[in-house]
């Protein structure tokens, strides 16, 4: 073989070497990020708070958003109608009294009301905390970032609201790089961790369950700094955010007819849906009922219209059911069940209201037994509450709410004994309360 | 055309007609039995008592049958292990006083065992009417046929003994000749007249629940005849069946402590289990679950080994559930929210009790005001004697059960209130009975 035939035959194994190379390195460069599986029109910064700029990338998840603002239908027991809950059910007033529900307790509207909604409740004034705001915006996710929980809540609400321009939007659940479902209110991060459980490591399901978290719990404002709190310490169940509060000896509010210690349950649909319910056990996730598959055209999104699946239910349970209206009636017929039930003990921590009243104008009435008759009426009244707020009329999780529901009339009940007993003297139940 | 040519074709014509008309005749002939679809090998008397007899046409369904003499395990909540419900819940002996139930009451066992059990029973003695017998043997239908319930009743349990030989087996359900499911006990065709309903119009999967109401169902004793007769006038809801015996002023017993005119519940399986329960709702009937379809080799039939289906869930439940695991968990949860429930409706009602027997032995005692604290002691507990004796421990519908507990624990608690009302003293309220 001549030299010159072996130069060529090495030329032409570079050439091809080389092209090839090339051919690979262009080739790895134009994959698509493998953080997502879309690329994107345009980039959405992190924590972007406007979600009209996440909308140019998505625009079936914006445009179904958008309807949350006007979407506002009311179902049997809730919905998203701004109807008045005192108006509906005048026992609030006096369960509530003292305290700014009974001035003022409306039923929310959808998520694209909730700044204008929280900026325009009678029960904001000078002393509201930045806290307040803690699940009305899309900029707190930044804000969170920039000044941290502990500042933020610290700060007075009506000076924060300068900082905070969006309602709730993209930015309460998804990373703006990977669209990935997060935690971002650290208030639930910390609830998680105080439980041994870290929502890095869930899974996809679980994460449409745990977002809806980040608000829709129970929370207090911990100490002089407000600092947003999950008590989930001991765990989620009832008992054990009421042992939690009465380890720390905490209270919302005092009651001014009977002198107990009150909590305010605030929408605990997490706590109750993930308390053993039969669709939480079974792998449903909030979003697969409240934010149903959609399609348009050829695409298929995850509404972001969140609403009552009785609204569409054709939809919302016609994704896991066949017969749609066998489950509407039943979810009817719970509802009426646990509704029944429900004001029941609302006249029964009625009762106890007025007979510790009674029971704390007499003069010989022992304080002790007294104090012990308080306490009863808030235990009562938590446990009511934990199903009064929370948005479901017990369908969430029927048996849990219903055996929460005995145990808190077993209590009001046991909490006018104890005021009977406290003043000497049955003279102080009312007739028209028993 | 000749015309023995045309009498050849007339001749030819009547005989295939002839022929014809004889196949016509021979065919319609060895049709079988439009009332059947098996030919029997032995020919069964109406109403024949003997299962074994029963047995040479239908040896599967027969030999499970005798399966429910010795299959008696025993569940969580439940089953067919006739341990003493007084040894498990002491508090069953107070609950009961002055009435046979507090000297003796065990769980029941399988069908087969019904005729020694009854028999056995402490609480059956001189007095005991035959209206006793009435859900115990298969030589019912026959007696009933014979003598009408009415002289059936009035005979004595001793009497009426002589004629009974056979425990619940076929003749309980099933018609002789055509097999077909028939409500036997008039005590039940009467109470569904009652309602406007026919049975013999019912569907085939309504007759797989209705005919277990033959005997699972509450009743009393009507008049001095001791009529066996279903509380069913006004509805089959406890509120519905607590009015009918309200209207009444009937009673079973008095309690000896409370003074309160009783009513002692019976297994209200039939009428839990149709208070709009999802299972029953959604069509499923008693047998589905409890006589799920068995195979023996090539031939399916509904099993007679009648029992909880927690003992045979892969079969039992796996008819409609594909995750066995996941039902019997969600059926192990609910029941420990009943039985909570039920445990604290129970402590309520001896609280009542005490209260009331204090209120009682009081010198000043109001007496009217001692006579509603006893109506509500009844009130309350036969509300919860309709879950507690119900053999479901609230499975068969949970929701109605826990609503039924809710309401029993305020009336137990009201009780205690009226009492206290009445003795004009809370000194009657002993401490460890709150």
């Amino acid at each position: 073989m001549k030299s010159s035939t072996t130069v060529y035959i090495l030329i032409g194994i570079i050439v091809i070497l080389a092209v090839g190379l090339i051919a690979l390195l262009l080739f790895m460069n134009n994959q698509p990020d493998p953080n997502r599986g879309i690329t994107p029109l345009v980039e959405i910064d992190p924590m972007e708070p406007d979600p009209e700029k996440w909308g140019l990338n998505f625009p079936n998840q914006y445009s179904s958003l958008l309807k949350t603002e006007t979407n506002n239908e009311r179902t049997a027991y809730g919905g998203s109608n701004p109807y008045s809950k005192l108006d509906t059910d005048p026992r609030l007033v006096t369960l509530f009294a003292g305290y700014g529900f009974s001035k003022e307790y409306n039923e929310d509207r959808g998520h694209l009301n909730s700044l204008i909604d929280v900026e325009g409740t009678a029960r904001v004034g000078e002393k509201t905390p930045g806290t307040c705001y803690s699940c009305k915006s899309s900029d707190n996710p930044r804000l969170w970032d920039e000044m941290g929980m502990a500042e933020y809540d610290k700060t007075p609400f009506m000076e924060l609201g300068d900082e905070i321009s969006y309602a709730i939007g993209c930015a309460n659940c998804h990373d703006a790089e990977t669209l990935q479902l997060i935690v971002t209110n650290p208030a639930l991060d910390e609830a998680l961790q105080a439980q041994g459980q870290d929502w890095r490591t869930f899974t996809r399901q679980e994460m449409r369950t745990v977002v809806c978290a980040n608000c829709h719990v129970e929370y207090y404002f911990k100490g002089d700094g407000k600092y947003l709190t999950l008590p989930w310490e001991d765990g989620k169940q009832i008992e054990d955010i009421a042992n939690y509060y009465a380890e720390l000896q905490f209270k919302d509010w005092e009651h001014p007819q009977s002198g107990a210690p009150m909590i305010k349950m605030q929408h605990p649909e997490y706590e109750l849906f993930t308390a053993n319910s039969t669709h939480y056990n079974a792998g449903v996730a909030c979003a697969d009922c409240h934010m149903p598959y959609t399609r348009d055209g050829a695409a298929k999104y995850s509404t972001h219209d969140v609403r009552s699946p009785l609204l569409n239910a054709e939809t919302a349970c016609g994704q896991c059911h066949t017969d749609v209206s066998y489950v509407t009636n039943r979810v009817s017929t719970i509802q009426n069940q646990v509704y029944e039930t429900m004001i029941a003990t609302e006249d029964a921590i009625l009762a106890a209201i007025s007979t510790i009243e009674a029971a704390g104008a007499e003069s010989e009435t022992d304080g002790g037994l007294l104090e012990e008759a308080r306490w009863l009426h808030r235990e009562a009244q938590l446990r009511w509450d934990f199903i009064a707020a929370e948005n479901s009329m017990g369908f969430h999780n029927p048996e849990e709410a219903l055996r929460i529901l005995a145990a808190a009339t077993n209590l009001a009940r046991q909490a006018q004994l104890k005021a009977v007993q406290a003043a000497g003297t049955p003279d102080v139940i009312q007739s028209e309360t028993n």
